[in-house]
């Protein structure tokens, strides 16, 4: 990406193995995610491009001297942060808060919208599928990357247990796999609030016992009709723009929690007396650690219970990854997978 | 209080019994909360005072047709806020939230810091004490109405268990009770942040293991020495000024919670992916539900296993309030009684 709006395919020098913690992966499935949009609108122009794409699904290629996980041949799947798997954070499952992790398309690690990746720390970074690189399986072992990770993470820091009424906003794939986290902890009502009637369909699907379309104090009222009056005792926040942390601290219940996961595009919010010190409203959340997620998501995905997958509704290959842009931010794609 | 730094004892009529549900409660015991101090120094000019005081333990004078707790002499505590007791909040715990609740001084209800309070909802209110009115227990009762609870609170809501390790922000009243109680639940490890010798003085002797005297950055610095290199996985905020939120925010680890008790003097404040959303980091807390707290924290003090009250360091009659308030103001005072 070289400024808003502007992603260009470029040849860069093939990645190598640097350090014997290395691994280099031959990228068989990657995907642009909302999260990609919010540079595709406001970045500054830059001479140097910065690397895109930060969830893939890939085949070993080679491994480093210390390697011991891995082997050359291994179908692997990649977090949105690699982590060294070792330190205080790894070891409590906080891999996005690794003491010598870090993201991927910065500090001269490519990233993932590309034929191949340098993985930095292999063994902590990537976990191993049992499954071969042409199976029907990828896309939604793909969405371990990042969104069905990161709305898990929503659900599991939302406190979703068995019986739990619960409000996402956003139906953009973390929305919906939030939806599918929720039901799958065992929520009984899950109120989605999503304006695309394609989207909030699959939705349903997921799990949604309700759609909300209305936006601002009309999707408030909405809501808090919903459940009981009062207002969502746990809402999961799947946008990151500053009307979705309004439209949350408008249909939390006092009381309850607003957990985040869609990447804040605003550093100042209101959290005082009347949004959410007054009613003792929790906020959570933050970046997920997918690495922490997937070997408890995986069976689940690999005995066909749940199929997180079906949020991609386009497929581009590499050389079309800049239209896989356009469409997303067009809405007309909910979420494109790159097939290089 | 007619405006900042404007505290005048005015003869006001005598309270009554308006709805079967009230009680009349004669003051024993009263006193200047620090969060009085905000309005004392921030006030607007007003023509009709506000009645002040939000902290009582009394004598219940006479009751409405509709109270069946209470009867005329017994010692009651009063919490800070004053809720119906049978709402959906109230049941849950969260009388701060109460669907027909409200606070003292307002609404045509008095303050505290006076001679006698009318109690709206006086069953679900009160708490009766089975003590003296010349009881030396009645500082430590009085710490129920408010800092005693909130710094439970505080520390309920940070998640303090067995072997916690907890940052406390701020030595004054709430902040030493935030100590006290982290330790009653179990913290091993109590880092107390505060200028004041004479009170961290006291907060060693209520619990805290380390005193970290500096502020900003240094301060910042010498609790993530004292924690392990990368903060404290709990962090009671127990000020409300926005140098105290950034402190908590600079102090916390990775993963970690902030627990804020003190009044928010702001209602903006960073969020973000540089403070809290980057690292997981969880805010949490409110006004605390002091009713739903008291029968809990009563046995201790009744008992004597616990001096809460030791953190008035100062007595006023009702007609030196405005003295009580200058004194806490200058820090001259911790905590002021006030004895009608």
């Amino acid at each position: 990406m070289y400024g808003a709006g502007d992603v260009r395919v470029v040849d860069v020098a093939d990645p190598s193995i640097q350090l014997p913690s290395d691994a280099l992966v031959r990228v068989v499935r990657a995907c642009v995610c909302g999260s990609d949009l919010h540079p595709f609108h406001s970045m500054p122009t830059v001479s140097e491009g910065v690397p895109m794409g930060h969830e893939f699904v890939g085949v070993v290629e080679e491994v480093g001297a210390d390697v011991s996980t891995l082997a050359p041949g291994d179908v692997v799947i990649a977090p949105f942060a690699w982590s060294d798997g070792t330190c205080a954070f790894c070891r409590e499952g906080l891999q996005t808060s690794c003491l010598h992790g870090g993201f991927w398309g910065a500090g001269g690690i490519g990233g993932a919208q590309a034929e191949a990746v340098r993985v930095p720390f292999a063994d902590g970074t990537l976990v191993k599928a049992p499954v071969s690189e042409d199976s029907d399986l990828l896309p939604s072992l793909l969405t371990l990357s990042d969104v069905y990770s990161t709305g898990h993470h929503a659900a599991l820091k939302g406190g979703v247990t068995a019986g739990s009424t619960v409000a996402v906003v956003g139906d953009g794939a973390v929305g919906l796999l939030a939806v599918l986290s929720a039901r799958r902890l065992g929520a009984e009502r899950i109120v989605l609030m999503g304006r695309h009637k394609e989207r909030t369909d699959l939705g349903r699907e997921f799990g949604a016992t309700d759609v909300v379309a209305e936006r601002g104090e009309a999707g408030i009222a909405a809501v808090r009709e919903l459940t009981g009056g009062h207002g969502s005792p746990i809402v999961l926040e799947a946008v990151g723009h500053m009307p979705a942390y309004e439209q949350a601290v408008g249909i939390v219940r006092p009381g309850g929690v607003i957990s985040r996961v869609g990447v804040p595009q605003y550093e100042e919010a209101p959290i005082g007396f009347t949004s959410l010190f007054g009613p003792n409203v929790t906020l959570t959340g933050g970046p997920a650690p997918a690495r922490a997620y997937m070997e408890t998501l995986l069976p689940a995905i690999l005995d066909g219970t749940v199929e997180p997958g079906r949020v991609f509704d386009s497929t581009v290959s590499l050389e079309e990854t800049p239209e896989g842009y356009r469409t997303m931010d067009e809405r007309t794609a909910l979420k494109v997978l790159v097939r290089p």
